[in-house]
């Protein structure tokens, strides 16, 4: 492949890309199925009509039942978190604030913030991670000239949890700003050690996810939750315009995923516990420099050259990774571990052979 | 119900309401189901993974071959014909290109048409309307101003059919300055007479849906199709961002729905006939003033007091209907047929209750 075409690579050259012997560290995507009952609510589906525009109301009582003083008003089911996010960040935007057009946001960062920031006319400010954390300070410094945070604990990519002080800290200063919090909480169901704080307050937007706790990527259902009814009011008129109701038969399985057993999320952990095990004892052995995956599933290994790591890789080696660029983190690579067992050994086999040089 | 609360009327008060004893000529949703095949892709999909952002291979394939010089790498699956409108004029509203940052379109419009271009930061232009057609010498001396032109024919919410000599000198006009053409072209396989001219050529992006076809609103699966390759790229990687693959299941059984045999259109259309002929008929022996519908399944009479007639309808008759201010049209209202003729005849027996004042 020519050098252009390597230039023009990007996480969407690798998504949905299946094929005879690759192993993929790329998507975030499990591969553990979703729970059965999602499956059952297929047989008996038959209804096709419009449904309301902010979403199934027995979805949206269930997930209020998760947050302090919440109603079904209070949540939007949307395509994916990630029609969430942009939805919210559209609203926000065409919205006097405090601060100039601009999100607050640490890098290294899932690469759809600055992208979706910027689609919605908003410039993308990055605060300074130490060890994949955010570093208080520096957050604290850019704050007040901004009209919105994004903060995603546990991370993608880096796996990291945010420190449970950061965390308040950031939720008093906001607060007292009138900023907004856009909390993207989609791994919050898949941590390995440490304690997690899920941000809230009067301007706090939570967003969330079926498709990584319930292993339901393909069927695009997350949701936003708010107390403040004119964002929420606002979310639903827009999505009325851009999208209308989320896919009803989608809404009907993540409906029966919420009522699976809580056994269905403790075992998934304790699946991806072990590979989180594997993977960083495998890419400590080889010697690389490894932030200690906390939660999510994956892990940013530096390297020395991440564009011949990546390629090469993939081409010699047939072994999906993504560059740590795509994340804002230029010296070093993100691997997905949603794999199995076998997998990820081959696959870390496949790494020491290309370091090796073989 | 106060003032306040009746200015706060929108069509998203009624979309999804279901109540005992109500007629609704409100939202435009089949009441046809779609056809079997549909729901038996449902019983064996056990898929769960994310899909390619432009969506199925297969579904693409299938609606390349329905255009000239095309194949799968024309078409993009979006969230229905919305989140592709949404889609391309974001796309558009981010390139330079000739003229403002403007866009064309008739009045009446579908009522989402001004607010997804001010929400992609474009201004809506109108172009005036004859007997519920574009006026050519209107759209002729507006159009050079713009950046794009929406055209929607077969109409809602007027329910008429563009002349075809106009639709060829439209195309002819946008490609020689270079100006996009959005063609929203939902209800072309509902036609009752008259010919139809699908809009071609190099800037030409046709917005198309299962929705009013296959009568499967609530699934949410639409597509745009583009000769411009540049475009189509834009739209996937701004896609890849703000929702990711359409709903895969939805896919899937728009697939099998494509598959159905032609009759089920043929016989879906001479339903559709049947009641247009109905109410067409119906409204006009009330003394109203309306366009005869040509296709999609609206009708638009001109009413004394559009205001009360849609507030004491649904409050006093239990009939929804749609002011036409919605649509741009303040001295109409919009009824949708999409009910079977019992129903269309009870409420056009309610109508006639409230236009004799009992």
């Amino acid at each position: 492949m020519s050098t252009a075409v390597r230039e023009r690579l990007s996480p969407s050259s690798f998504i949905g890309v299946k094929g005879e012997g690759i192993i993929s560290f790329g998507s975030g995507q499990p591969d553990l199925p979703p729970p059965p009952e999602a499956f059952e609510a297929l047989g008996r589906f038959r209804d096709f009509r419009y449904g309301l525009i902010q979403g199934l109301p027995e979805l949206r009582e269930e997930l209020g039942g998760h947050y302090p003083e919440s109603t079904p008003a209070n949540v939007v089911i949307t395509n994916g978190a990630s029609e969430a996010l942009d939805l919210a960040l559209r609203v926000i935007a065409r919205r006097e604030g405090p601060g100039a057009p601009k999100v607050l946001m640490a890098r290294p960062y899932y690469y759809s913030y600055p992208e979706v920031a910027r689609f919605a006319g908003l410039e993308p400010v990055f605060v300074r991670t130490v060890d994949g954390r955010i570093d208080l300070d520096d957050f604290s410094s850019k704050v007040e000239g901004c009209r919105a945070v994004i903060i995603n604990s546990p991370s993608n990519p880096t796996g990291r949890v945010e420190d449970v002080g950061t965390l308040v800290e950031i939720e008093r200063i906001t607060a007292r700003a009138g900023i907004y919090v856009l909390s993207d909480e989609v791994y919050k169901d898949l941590m390995y050690e440490r304690e997690n704080y899920l941000i809230n307050g009067p301007r706090v937007v939570t967003i969330n996810s079926f498709s990584k706790t319930y292993s339901m990527c393909g069927f695009r259902i997350g949701y936003l939750w708010s107390l403040d009814p004119d964002l929420v009011s606002d979310v639903v008129s827009m999505k009325t315009h851009t999208s209308m109701n989320t896919n009803i038969l989608a809404q009907e399985m993540a409906l029966a995923a919420s009522r699976a057993p809580r056994a269905y999320i403790e075992r998934q952990l304790e699946i991806w516990r072990a590979r989180r095990d594997l993977i960083y004892r495998g890419l400590t052995d080889l010697g690389l420099d490894v932030w200690r995956p906390e939660g999510a599933f994956y892990v940013m290994p530096r390297v020395r050259d991440p564009e011949d790591f990546v390629w090469r890789l993939y081409r010699e080696h047939k072994v999906i990774t993504y560059l740590g660029a795509w994340f804002g983190s230029p010296t070093r690579v993100r691997l997905s571990y949603a794999l199995d067992i076998e997998k990820i050994e081959a696959g870390l086999s496949r790494i020491r052979a290309y370091l090796d040089g073989r």
